[in-house]
């Protein structure tokens, strides 16, 4: 089957967008990549490496580096938003000035804005003008870059609220190597990548405690029904929470060593302090705001997150993390239902 | 608050059996454990060790071994099972005629019987008359023996058709780092914790081949739903799946260097065949015995579990573990929700 060869923008050079441009390429896409470093840039174009994120990987040659907003966005309907949660209010501002036909943004970060509560979807539809917008798509799942880069096989789920956008993009994206499957929960699928980093972040510090991986899965099984019990009442589907983008992700995020988040909290728990430790990652770690934003969604909706309430005491209110953990281990609670249960009531 | 002290007889002195012994050493019960081999319980009583099983660890100098089941058992009313389940009819038969006062039968293994297609619960209550059994109750979770008999923080479930019974096993094994829950779902329990060990030696089967935690979080993520469609049609309540017997213990197996079943998964995806790699592990893999039970279940119940089936094909029917991750991942399906949404469209 011959594929249609459409012109994709890819707005955002680090680790993910950079892989996601290489997925595109070897599609046979026209694969633009834009980032603000110019430096980083002229490496794409000049060496077809991109050694600060993905070290050691060489890049289709086809994929084509700019550093002006207004040049990679000419022609452009569809666009890769590939850009950390905190920067995407400032990136869509300048894009709105530029832009001239709608275009369909596909969203590939994992955060919740914090104050304002939104998701990412939520962020874009607030920022962009109907007539520049004309579908949000969010792609989410277990892929850490480096391994897609490599081309190891990776599963991924796409949603929309317009689904017939979510299938084109499956269509894009879709090889032999990297499998899209198609979700209307949009915001499940949302949910389940922005929150499982505070989990990650708290695997990690069981971890550096040096806890094991009885005490990691006890924490990773409860992070998934706390994940759960929020995002079904945010309006999810709980089965979203069993797929990819849920479980799926959650687990590579807690295991793997590829995993920003989990290396932060392994850190934390080695006894470094936040400042340390964000300075010493050279990246953004998605975990720390969201943290904060799941603490205040569940006093927001009522909802138990003995988790991310125990994370934003380590992270923000000087709580030792070896007593945070200690506390969540040993919670008087001996009916484990009551933990899964409240996923579905919350349905009714 | 005091604890009653209670004497408790572990059947079976390998890796798991001997771990528990020391969680209920320490809880100050009387602890007798019961192993076939002569030169092991001697090296219990005289080194206070085990060194094949636990290497590195000292066992508390309460925990007695015993080489004859008629004095192990002497007085004893409540029976830690901790044999593989190949070797649980031949236990039983032996005990079947030694005791004489009913017991209470903790099982701890995990598997399901081929061709009976008996979950263990139903092989002990068809073993054992109704004059010499009192309660049979399972406990289960994500629990490596290893981490266990450091005293690292571990939960378990445990579950029975008498919840009092199974309410008092979690008494008596409940500590700071082990903590126990229950979960009135017996099913559920066995069922997560036998068909975990076939997602495990899928998962080490991918990681043998060298395709990554992208592509094992894929297959943990659908091995998950599989677990749940047939568990769920065979009368487990499908939430027990994402619990610690469900997910928290398929997230360990598939993840921890500790698992056996992940490591024979490993060989085999190294290029190992069977024989090979069941020498080279000298413990039992459940999951080889499970797998061809879950085939057959899945034929009898009618559900589809691919996994399982590709794993059979590997392991009974020559075909090459890549080919068979292959074609798991390539699977043409391209709504996640198909998977899921069947887990619970059973229930109805």
């Amino acid at each position: 089957m011959e594929r249609q060869r459409e012109k994709v923008a890819v707005i955002g050079a680090g680790s993910w967008g950079t892989a996601l441009a290489m997925v595109l390429a070897d599609n046979g896409h026209e694969v633009r990549i834009w980032g603000h470093k110019h430096s980083q840039i002229e490496e794409i174009n000049r060496e077809h490496t991109n050694q600060k994120y993905l070290p050691g990987i060489y890049l289709p040659e086809s994929i084509i580096g700019f550093s002006s907003l207004k040049e990679v966005l000419k022609d452009i309907e569809v666009m890769i938003l590939a850009v950390p949660t905190k920067a995407i209010r400032e990136v869509l501002g300048k894009l709105r000035d530029i832009q001239e036909t709608p275009l369909t943004i596909v969203h590939v970060s994992k955060g919740i804005e914090p104050d304002t509560l939104l998701r990412i979807s939520e962020m874009i539809e607030e920022e962009m003008p109907d007539t520049h917008l004309k579908d949000v798509v969010v792609l989410s799942g277990p892929s850490h870059a480096e391994e897609v880069s490599l081309r190891h096989p990776t599963t991924v789920t796409v949603s929309s609220k317009n689904m017939n956008a979510a299938e084109k993009i499956q269509d894009l994206f879709m090889n032999q190597n990297f499998r899209v499957y198609t979700n209307p929960d949009m915001i499940g699928v949302e949910i389940g990548g922005a929150l499982k980093n505070i989990i990650a972040l708290a695997a990690g510090i069981s971890d550096g405690i040096g806890y094991g991986d009885n005490a990691k899965a006890a924490l990773i099984t409860r992070g998934l029904a706390e994940i759960a019990r929020l995002g079904t009442k945010m309006g999810a589907n709980p089965l979203t929470f069993s797929g990819l983008a849920g479980i799926g992700d959650l687990i590579v995020t807690c295991t793997s060593v590829h995993s920003r988040n989990w290396r932060a909290g392994n850190l934390l728990g080695k006894g470094k302090n936040l400042e340390e430790v964000l300075n010493n990652m050279g990246m953004v770690v998605e975990g720390v705001p969201t943290t904060k934003a799941a603490h205040q969604l569940a006093r927001k909706y009522s909802v138990k997150m003995p988790i991310s309430d125990a994370l934003f005491n380590v992270l923000f209110n000087g709580v030792n993390p070896k007593d945070a953990v200690d506390t969540l281990m040993a919670r008087v609670k001996t009916h484990e239902m009551e933990d899964l249960v409240n996923v579905l009531d919350l349905k009714e």
